[in-house]
């Protein structure tokens, strides 16, 4: 077998045989196979898509790369859950320990923040103790004696897809939903849970910028999903603002904690009660509208609260950090942002909210900067809302004056102040399983 | 600037601007760009195209990637021929010292054989002493004197597109009208002559399989000529079945002096006047038809034929051998392939018959492979001929037996004899000028 045949046969439209996607990872993982061949055949898969069938086995090909969690070990049904990123993106936090409340398993690989987007592990570092670093043995410990713990990627975790991915990003084939779709795939399952719920943002902060794309995305993830034998569902969610008022590490932190204790902002609430209930349905649990009311319960009964404790507890953390988030201090610096005329909140460029968060010192603008855990955005209004000239917009938090000004400067860009009242955004968009797509709009 | 912009900007449609496509020829030369980023931005070209302004830009930019040959120390116009490339296509052999007889300078710099097509370079050095290598002054001193030189290619000619060519080589981005077209017209121009003359092979024997594919070559060709103030005429001829009765190096010099001498075969002879008569045309000599009369005056009456003798003695060949072509030798094992069966000859898979003369020891499968310069095949039957059960197909001649046997399988699988006289195809499909198409057919 030649990978110029691979290359070619692709590029003419035909569709690859399961050989040639084994001997395309193979080769590419260990080497054998070159940069340019494989630049190429992403380009082609740009142009010519990808079956389902071909996406799942690459999929897998790219899973078994490197090492596979075994989760057997973990009594009961295990529920993944994944979020394609976006700004102020907190769910994570709350709906892991709520879903772990109600004996459902979540052992959760996660990210760091890159660009625009943070990364939950970031966030729960921000919490003074607690390390996302640990062997897999205590990684299993915590998920079966706690129900949840979230922890970082070892370095043999889909190689394929880190080299791949790497090389996908200075060639300008990111953008293919196949090759994103099996690049998180890929993840979800060496991962090893059981089912996945999928988090696929939409809007000015995602990387889906609109419904339709995110739902084509959404069903490429559930198809591979019911490919390979793991359930998956996607929630199409908004991301033309930020979720929550919050944005940065422990800001984050504070908000997801006043969630779990019943005291948080309604879209965040109502997305995390969507995804957690979600979960929880595909784990057994009971119809969406039943998990719904459950996932309600634990929210106000304090028992969600106790579960992200006992986690924070069990990775190292300071506890008293979530059951008393006015802990956390705030960065010495702060300036408010004004709005500089009377209307309404048309829009908000999501995208340039988080490089504001950015820029205060609360993201990485690449992957070796250092993080400020307490720098970060506090949202007084958002898109929709009435604002009256002067009325505070956004406090800004730093270790810095240089860094305020710059992170104010990008903030003040990201609104769109309009006369009239706008048309309300949904908060979920569309639900997608193997049924098919149901709009919720 | 960035590389990745500008595979993003080709992929989404755009047209590259001169600074991008500079940027992209000289980092890719000087090896700043590397080759996976160049793989997908052929890949990106090969499904978008080209305009005809980014294809003649690229094309300069790659012709003086390297060094330019300076062809203005020697007076007159001066006129080159390129051939696409085919099986028994010895005209340069012939056309050149033709148009050199007749005050037409023609500075050659050519290329040598590798699978089923064969090198001008190799064919020459079939002629003992006979070298192709030489200085540059050496190469105008035979120019200026004689009228027309045949060397090879120097190291720094084209850096670009030696690069560009391996690379598109091996990540099935060759297929590409823009990229074929930029390719051998960079070489044309950095060669220096004022006027081009292209022959575009179509067929079974060529890169191009139909006339439409080998027109759409032409007119980008050109149009680059067009572009950069090089006049450039192309004939779009026949390789559906080999030129001449010769195929294999000394075989065709042998035919190339016969045909001097005005013993040619008819296709040989039709084709070569037609490319000829062109050049001329190119060099002001008169219209096509003029030129026509003045070529096969040239071809009758020796002036011809004593050009090339003298060429190939500046070359310190043995002129012997031109003026007496039966000073070569054979091969000392030969065989015939005979008729398997009464009918009319209805396809020569054209290729075959290449690679039949390669397996022979005629040609290179690969580029260190060495050439046996008396092996070949002398074809006695051809396309559109009536041929009886026993009778004589072709004579092979080859080093040994086993040589014989490979080149004789290859070669009896290459006909497709019917019962009925089939259409009669013409040698010469279309002439391509500025002006536009002229269908000959």
């Amino acid at each position: 077998m030649r990978m110029y045949d691979i290359i070619e046969s692709k590029r003419d439209g035909h569709e690859l045989s399961d050989a040639q996607i084994d001997f395309f990872v193979q080769g590419y993982t260990e080497g054998s196979i070159p940069d340019y061949q494989a630049s190429a055949l992403c380009m082609a898969i740009f142009y010519e898509g990808m079956s389902e069938h071909e996406t799942a086995r690459l999929t897998l090909d790219m899973a078994h790369s490197g090492d596979i969690v075994d989760l057997s070990v973990i009594p009961g049904v295990k529920v993944d859950k994944h979020s394609t990123g976006g700004v102020g993106d907190k769910t994570t936090l709350i709906v892991a320990p709520t879903v772990a409340s109600l004996g459902v398993h979540v052992a959760k690989i996660s990210g760091r923040g890159l660009g625009h987007t943070g990364g939950t592990l970031d966030k729960l570092e921000s919490i003074p103790g607690l390390t996302t670093s640990m062997s897999r043995e205590q990684f299993f410990d915590i998920v079966r004696t706690v129900g949840c713990a979230v922890v970082g990627q070892t370095d043999n975790l889909v190689p394929a897809d880190k080299k791949l991915y790497a090389l996908r990003d200075v060639t300008a084939t990111v953008d293919s939903l196949p090759l994103i779709a099996s690049s998180i795939m890929s993840k979800k399952i060496a991962a090893g849970s059981d089912k996945i719920l999928l988090d696929v943002k939409c809007g000015s902060g995602a990387f889906m910028k609109t419904t339709d794309d995110a739902i084509a995305l959404a069903r490429e993830m559930v198809a591979i999903g019911e490919h390979v034998g793991r359930t998956t569902t996607a929630l199409i969610t908004n991301m033309d603002r930020p979720l929550g008022q919050c944005v940065g590490n422990a800001l984050e932190v504070q908000e997801a904690a006043c969630t779990l204790q019943g005291n948080g902002p309604d879209d965040l609430v109502a997305v995390c009660i969507e995804l957690a209930a979600n979960m929880l349905e595909l784990a057994g649990k009971g119809s969406v509208e039943e998990c719904r009311a459950m996932v309600q319960e634990q929210l106000s009964n304090g028992e969600a609260l106790q579960k992200f404790a006992q986690m924070v507890k069990a990775q190292g953390g300071d506890e008293h950090y979530v059951l008393a988030p006015e802990c956390f201090g705030h960065d010495t610096c702060s300036v408010e942002l004004k709005a500089s005329c009377d209307g309404w909140i048309h829009h908000m460029n999501t995208e340039q909210v988080g490089l504001a968060s950015t820029a205060l010192g609360g993201g990485r603008a690449t992957k070796d900067d250092l993080i400020d855990p307490l720098a970060g955005i506090v949202l007084a209004k958002k898109t929709g809302e009435k604002v009256q000239k002067g009325e505070v917009l956004a406090t800004l938090y730093a270790q810095n004056g240089a860094k305020l000004t710059e992170g104010k400067n990008e903030l003040s860009g990201a609104y769109t102040i309009g006369s009239e009242k706008p048309v309300h955004e949904p908060l979920i968009y569309a639900r997608v399983t193997r049924s098919g797509v149901e709009k919720l709009v």
